[in-house]
C-alpha cells in the first residue's frame, strides 16, 4: 500500500529493536510511504537488536540515545536535525521497561527505586523528548507525535504490574504536553492503545500467551498485529489526522469496548461446567 | 445498621416487584433509616409481585402508575405529595424492560417498535418522572434522584441486546436533567451501575448465570448483591453525598476497572489447554 | 492530497445537504481518493439542498431514502448494490434532527413523541441501515462504517437538548452493532466526535456561535473544520485503520481533553474583573 | 449529623495541616461519627500547621511520618496498631506537592528530579502506605482506603503542571492495588476527584481563584467544599459502600460532566461582544 502518504515528511523513531517491534514496522511503512526517517534506540538495545539492518533497508541512520538522559536526547535531536537539514515532522515513542517486571517482583512488593526507574524509562522519557524538541524548535508546525500505550492504563490486568501505572502516566503526559505544543505550534500528541503484541518487550509480561488468546476471542476483529498498528501510526502521522490531539485511541480490534463476547464465554463456560459449582454468590430464585 | 441516616426524609420508589428486587431492598433500608416512603409500580407488575406486603412492612402505600404515561405519573406525584403532605426528597428509578429480549429477538434482527418501547420504558420513563416532578415542584431542594444502570452502557456484552442502548440513554438523561435540576433546585441526579443481579428482570438476560460467574471472578470484591446496592442507594439519598451529580457510579466489586483477574484467567486457561490450539493470531518468536 | 487511498473502494454517504455539510466534504474527498460513491438523503432534504450538484461533481448518483423507513433503506441498499455491481466497502451516517430543538421546546418541557422522533431519526436510523445492510449482505469483509457524533454524548452543554441523548444512543448502537458485524464480517463501526461545526444542522443549536468561540479557544489546535473531519473519515475508510472498532474518536482539536486553557480563561477572567464580586463560595484564608 | 456511622471503626488520616484541609474535616467528622483516629503528617508540615490542636479535639494522637520513607511508614503503622490495639479500618491519603509548581517552573521546562519528587510525594507515597499496611496486615477485612484526586488527571488545566500527571498516576495506583488488596482482604481502594478547594496546597496552583469561579459557574451544584468532601469520605469509610472499589468518583457538583453551562457562558460571552471579533475559524453561511 504505497500511497506516498508521508511524502516530504521526516520523522524520528524510537524503539525499533527487531522485526517483532511495532517501531520496526512503523519505520518500514513510513519509508514505504515516502518519509525520510532517523532511527534511535538505547545503546544496550542496539547491541541486542538488528536496528542497523533496518536502517539499511530504510536508507536511514541509527543515532544511539538513552531516552532517560537529557544530554543524549539533545545530541540526538541535534544530529537528527543535521541529517534532515532542519526541522522534522513526526516522532514515535515506543519505549517501555520495568525492572520490577524483569526481576519478577510482584506489585505488592515493589522496589521503589525500580518503580521510579519504570516511570522514568517508560513515561518521563516521553516528556524529555518533547521538552528537548520544543526547546530546540525541532518540529515543524502541524507535526505529529505518538507514543504506544496499553489498556492496562485504564484497567487492571494481573501480572502487568507497575507498567500499568507507567502507561497511565504516559497518557497523562501526552495530554499535558499536547496542550502546550498544540497551542504554540499546532503539534498534535496522542497515544495509541494497542492490543497485546508478542514483541520482545511484551514477552516479559506474565501469562501473555493466555491473555492474548482471551483478548483475541473478546475482540470482534481479533487482536491487532504490530503490522496493523504501524498502519494506523502512518495514518496518524499523515495530514489526514491534523485535528486529533491529546487522545488515547484504542487500536485493539474492539477489546476495550467489550464486556463479554460469546467466543470468549464459550471457552470460559466449558470449563465452568466441569467445576463442582459455579462461583455465583447469590443463587437464582427457583 | 439503623443510623437514622434518612430521618425526616421522604421518598418515592419505583420497581419493587418482589424480595429479589433491588428496589425492594432500598425500600426496606430507607424505612429502617427513618425515611417515609411511597411505593409504585406498573399495574401489571403489581398483580405479578408482592409489593403490597412490602408496603405493609414499611408502613407505606402503593400507588399504581405506568411510568411511560404522563397522566399516570402526574397522578402518582399528586398522590405522593398528598400522602407526604408536601414535597419529598428522593426518587429511585428501577425500571427496565425490552420486548425484543422478552421475545428472543436478537440485536441484528430488532423490531423497531419494540426498540422504541425498550427505550420508552427503560429510559424515557426517567425523563418523564423528572419532568413531571419538576413541573409540580415536587422535590425539596438538595433532593437526590437515582436510577439503576449496568456496565453494558459502556461495554458490549453479548446477549444484553437493546437494553445496553437503553442504559446508555438512561445515563445520558441523568446527566442532561441533572444539569437543569441542579442549577435550579440543587437536586442531584445519578445512576448506579450495579453488578449483574439475579432479579426477576435480570433473569431474562441470555446466559446470565455464566456471566455472573465470570463477573464474580473478575471482580476483586465479587459481585455486589441487591442488598449491598441498596446500602449504597441509602448513602446516595443521605446528606453525605450532596455534591455528587450527573455521575454514573460503578457499584460492582471492581469489575468495571478490571481487564483480567487471575481467578477468571484460571478458569479460562484450564480449558484452553484442552483445546487443540490457542487462538493467537501471531505466534511468539522462539 | 490525492493518494488514491480509497482506490477500488465503494461507499454510501448519507446526509450531504450542501457544501457546508461534513458529508459533502467526505463525498468530494472519497471521490478524489479514488472511491466510487452513492449519495442519499431524505426526499425533503433533497429538495432543500444541492445534492444533485455534488453527484455530478463526483460522478455519482443520488438515491432518495428516508433513513427511518425500513422499506426506503431496503430499496436504497438494493439500488446501491446494483449501481456498484455488488457489495460495497463503507458507509457514512451523518443524520441528526430534533423536533424539540426545531420548535424551541426546552429540555425540561420535552414533547415525548418528538423525543422518540429525535432518537429514531438521529440514532435508530443508524441501526436500521446496519441491520438492512447485514441482512442483504451488502458490505465487503473489512468494511468500515462511520457515524458523526458530538461531545454532548458525554458532557452536558446547555441548549443541546435531546440531541445529547440521541448522540449517546448513537454511540451505544455503534458499539453494540460493532460487536456483531465485527465478529461475523470483520466490519468495523465507529463514531467520530467532531468539533461544533457551522453546518445547516448545527445552526439550530442555541448559542452555537459563542459556544464555537469558547470551544475554539479551549482547543489547543482550534476547532476542527468540516474539511478536516472529512480527511479523518477518509483515513477511517482506508485500510490503514482496519483494527479500530466500537470506538468514539474525538476529532476536536483537543477540546475533550481540556479542563481549562489559558486562552479561554483570558476572556473569562477579563469579564470577571468587571463583575462586582467573583462567585467563589469559599474565600481563601488570608 | 451524628449518626454513629463509623462506630467501632478506626482509621489513619494523612495530611491534616490546618482547618482549611480536607483531611482536617474528615478527622473531625470521623470522630463525630464514632471512629477512633490517628493523625499523621510530615515533620515539616507538623511544624507549619495546627495538627496538634486537631488531635486534642478528636481525642487522637499525631504520629509524624514522611510518607515517602518506608521506615517512617513502617514506624507509623506499628505505632498506629499499638494505639488501636490491633488492626484498623480506613486510611485517608491527602498528600500532594510539586517542587516544580512551588518554584514556578513551567511544564515545558520541568526539572526531572523535581518531577520524580512530585510523583514520589503525591502518588508513590500511596503505594508505599498500601504496601507497608499489607505486609504488616494492618487493615481489617472490608476496610476502606481513599486518596484525594482532581479532574486534572483526565483533563488538562493550564497551570496545574506536573500535579496533573501525579494525579493520573495516583488513580492508577488505586486501581492496581485495589485489585490486589480486594481479592485478598476485601479491602476497597478508591480516589475522590474533588472540586478545586482553597486549601493551603490548592493555593499554589496558578490562577486558582478564577478557575474556582469558572468551575463554580459550570457546576450545577457549585463547587464542593472541603466540608462536603469530608461528608462523602465518611460515606466511603462506612459499611454502606462495601462493594465500590478501584473507582475514581467525581465529587464536584457536576463539573466533570459539563461541557458548558449557561451561567459560565454568560460571563464568557459578555466579554466576547466587546472583542473586535469572535475567534471562530469558520463563519456561518448567511
Amino acid at each position: 500500500m504505497a500511497f506516498n502518504l508521508l511524502k516530504g515528511k521526516k520523522g524520528l523513531i524510537f524503539g525499533a529493536l527487531n522485526d517483532m517491534s511495532i517501531a520496526w514496522k512503523v519505520a518500514e511503512k513510513a519509508h514505504e510511504q515516502g518519509a525520510e526517517i532517523v532511527l534511535t534506540n538505547a545503546p544496550f538495545a542496539l547491541r541486542l537488536g538488528d536496528t542497523d539492518k533496518l536502517a539499511e533497508a530504510c536508507n536511514s541512520v541509527v543515532i544511539p540515545a538513552d531516552a532517560t538522559k537529557i544530554e543524549d536526547i539533545e545530541n540526538l535531536i541535534d544530529k537528527t536535525m543535521e541529517r534532515f537539514g532542519g526541522k522534522f515532522d513526526f516522532i514515535l515513542h515506543s519505549i517501555g521497561m520495568s525492572p520490577n517486571v524483569r526481576k519478577g517482583i510482584t506489585y505488592d512488593n515493589l522496589n521503589y527505586d525500580y518503580f521510579l526507574k519504570t516511570l522514568d524509562v517508560s513515561a518521563l522519557s516521553f516528556h524529555k523528548i518533547l521538552q528537548v524538541s520544543r526547546k530546540k524548535d525541532a518540529l515543524n508546525d502541524w507535526g505529529s507525535v505518538l507514543a504506544l500505550s496499553y489498556v492496562a492504563a485504564q484497567r487492571t490486568l494481573y501480572g502487568y504490574n507497575d507498567m500499568a501505572d507507567a502507561k497511565s502516566l504516559l497518557e497523562s503526559i501526552a495530554r499535558s504536553f499536547g496542550y502546550i505544543y498544540g497551542r504554540e505550534k499546532k503539534i498534535r500528541i496522542n497515544t495509541i492503545s494497542q492490543s497485546p503484541t508478542p514483541t520482545t518487550a511484551g514477552k516479559g509480561i506474565m501469562g501473555l500467551e493466555d491473555l492474548m488468546d482471551f483478548s483475541n476471542r473478546m475482540s470482534p476483529l481479533g487482536n491487532a498485529t504490530a503490522d496493523e498498528c504501524a498502519d494506523y501510526c502512518i495514518a496518524m502521522f499523515s495530514d489526514l489526522t491534523k485535528k486529533i490531539t491529546m487522545q488515547n485511541i484504542f487500536h485493539d480490534g474492539g477489546f476495550s469496548s467489550m464486556g463479554m463476547s460469546r467466543r470468549a464465554m464459550d471457552v470460559y463456560s466449558k470449563n465452568l461446567d466441569a467445576l463442582e459449582f459455579k462461583d455465583v454468590t447469590h443463587k437464582f430464585k427457583k
